[in-house]
């Protein structure tokens, strides 16, 4: 690490410190998120050092966004009261001041979560964590400018764009919220607009079990409770790329994996985590 | 394989089609399913080689069955919005001509299982997944003539009736609605109305797991995005009985158990999916 | 235990009974509780030799309590419809004169939660399964004199007082409601309001899994199906306590550790479960 540029080894430290801070502090990042993963999400989130806790209602959502250091939100299965949650509890968490993150799952389906995912222009995530092709989708749901003619093309929950072709998209929602994106990929990218964060490895096989990408988004919202977006994002991303990989060596299967991996989550030490390979640029 | 009747040689090389299609086409079933397994669900379908999206929202169920190969309707927990969701789903899927899996899992109990499952009579489900008791109490409810004196015997989610004792019912329905029928029990019986397959062999240990028979659904859907409803079914069901089998050798207990159970979904090959224990009659 | 006092032997062998029947019996024990864990809590009900069905509906609600032995309600992820739902299937199981065991996890939070929980007073549950800081706010709740200036510190889902604290208000629910109290922590309290059993033991490691809680609260329904609410709750807790350190024993981080849980909870014995470390009390 020693020829590492010095923005990188300083980004390095400040990743390291955040894991640190998670694991001393077992911050609470409460969830409104899909009950598909929801209790992946969850045991991810402890496993990795934080603590969680789940809602629906429109009052209880506001106030657990005041108990909570930050907070997920995941728009898998979306519920007829979350056009009333949702927006109350965006607002709840932009009159605080804190971070949450958003996966905007399932983005160009139905009118729930198309006028709830319009109204987050307005109050928006610090955090938007999703794959390549939802957040082009999500740039021209928000009418961004990204100077590319990139069209979303989602089908179900799964992507068909590359990451690549998702930068500009990315870079356009990050200056837009203020925050960060982290686009999950064969090669992550974590930006905030200004700085692009590259991160390979990890594992497909968290692509065979469903909520690898959800339950990410809840540990994203763990770290943010003590960590700007960038380094929530970023140490995040490479904590699974560290414990998937680890996971897919010692399991045959899915099945296996999936547990094994949330052990990999608890195991990992905060300089483990710092030490993954990541490259830094500016952004165009 | 090579004294087997013609027929039952046949029926084997298409369900090794169906499994091949499977792994070559990852074809996405989405669901409509109850909280309680919605995880095991999806990973399954992700384990056998399909693709998951599950949703609750009317809007949502008619543009994700546009979007989906076949889809999985299981009744297990309702929610007030299943009033509407469920029947715009079957006319949607009967419009579409598409294959559709239903699991009547809870029937006799509560206003609108009662109600949607009735109004399935017109717009039916190209398969039905289910236990013996189930499956008498569907005909019953459809006003079928099964020739039978069958009374089901449903207490909570359990079967109290054999599979056998099923058959007339499983006949009647898999008639009405031009599909199958698939019943679990000891030995499973699978049939159009026309031939009646048993595949005997696979573990009860699937059975202390909670989703063994919502999971199955799953994947029958996943197989009927690719095949006919009785080659869906069948080779669902012989891989059931494989994975099961070998999970419950390779493993001591139920938690242990259900994890190996995904590997083994994920690991088993299309030719030893085709070469599971089946016989096959005509039906009375 | 020859050593014992002559009213903790008789305690254990009533302990064990109440183990032998429920593996002899397979009551079921339904569930209304919240979907983050609603998985769980199955596959604990069935791994403990039980029978699970989970609703959410009224009408299904009410007609699930007849059928079953015992029932069980976890406040934790609360649906609009639960202010119907709630109140019917207490006020059925009270005409009943059925067990049912209540976990007021979020208590503090929500304006649905807090009015079912007020009106539990009323129709009150046989069994509470909460922790230290639930315990006191519920008896704070329902007004009860507990002669303690206790303040529930509740934050989130977990518990920030002890359960030494928490004392006078179990024995003050329990005397209330005429069932047992149990509240977890380093040392399990579990209590009729007459005699306190203590149930040190356990891995902390449970806490790392969600669910820990929840699915105690399930099991202890299955239990409460084939014997009194005190013989229940301790024989849960002690059976929790067993499993959870085996299964902490022979793995290494909280997903592995997750299905081993389930397979002790499978494999314990009747008489291993009645012989963990427990002592009794006269409550002050």
């Amino acid at each position: 690490m020693s020829k590492e540029p010095l923005e990188l080894s300083a980004f390095r430290r400040s990743l390291e410190e955040a894991a640190r801070r998670v694991r001393a502090e077992t911050p609470l990042a409460p969830s409104i998120t899909n009950t598909v993963t929801i209790n992946f999400v969850a045991n991810a989130q402890l496993a990795c050092g934080g603590s969680a806790a789940m809602v629906y209602m429109p009052d209880e959502c506001v106030a657990i966004a005041h108990a909570g250091g930050a907070m997920y939100v995941n728009m898998g299965t979306t519920f007829p009261f979350y056009a009333e949650s949702l927006p109350a509890t965006a607002q709840a968490l932009k009159a605080l001041g804190k971070n949450w993150v958003l996966d905007p799952v399932g983005i160009g389906m139905g009118a729930i979560r198309m006028s709830v995912l319009s109204g987050f222009k307005a109050a928006p995530p610090t955090i938007v964590r999703c794959n390549a092709s939802e957040i082009i989708a999500l740039a021209a749901l928000w009418g961004l400018d990204t100077g590319s003619a990139a069209q979303s093309r989602v089908k179900g929950v799964d992507s068909f764009d590359s990451v690549e072709d998702a930068l500009p998209a990315a870079v356009a929602v990050a200056r837009h919220t203020g925050g960060a994106v982290a686009v999950s990929g064969p090669a992550d990218l974590v930006t905030d607009g200004r700085i692009a964060a590259r991160c390979p490895g990890g594992s497909a096989r968290l692509s065979l079990v469903t909520g690898g990408g959800c339950s990410l988004g809840g540990v994203m919202a763990v770290y943010a409770a003590v960590a700007d977006p960038l380094t929530a994002a970023a140490a995040s991303t490479l904590l699974y790329n560290l414990a998937s990989e680890r996971a897919a060596a010692a399991t045959e299967g899915p099945g296996s994996f999936a547990g094994r991996f949330l052990d990999e989550l608890f195991r990992a030490t905060p300089a483990e985590i710092a030490a993954m390979p990541m490259t830094l640029e500016a952004c165009p």
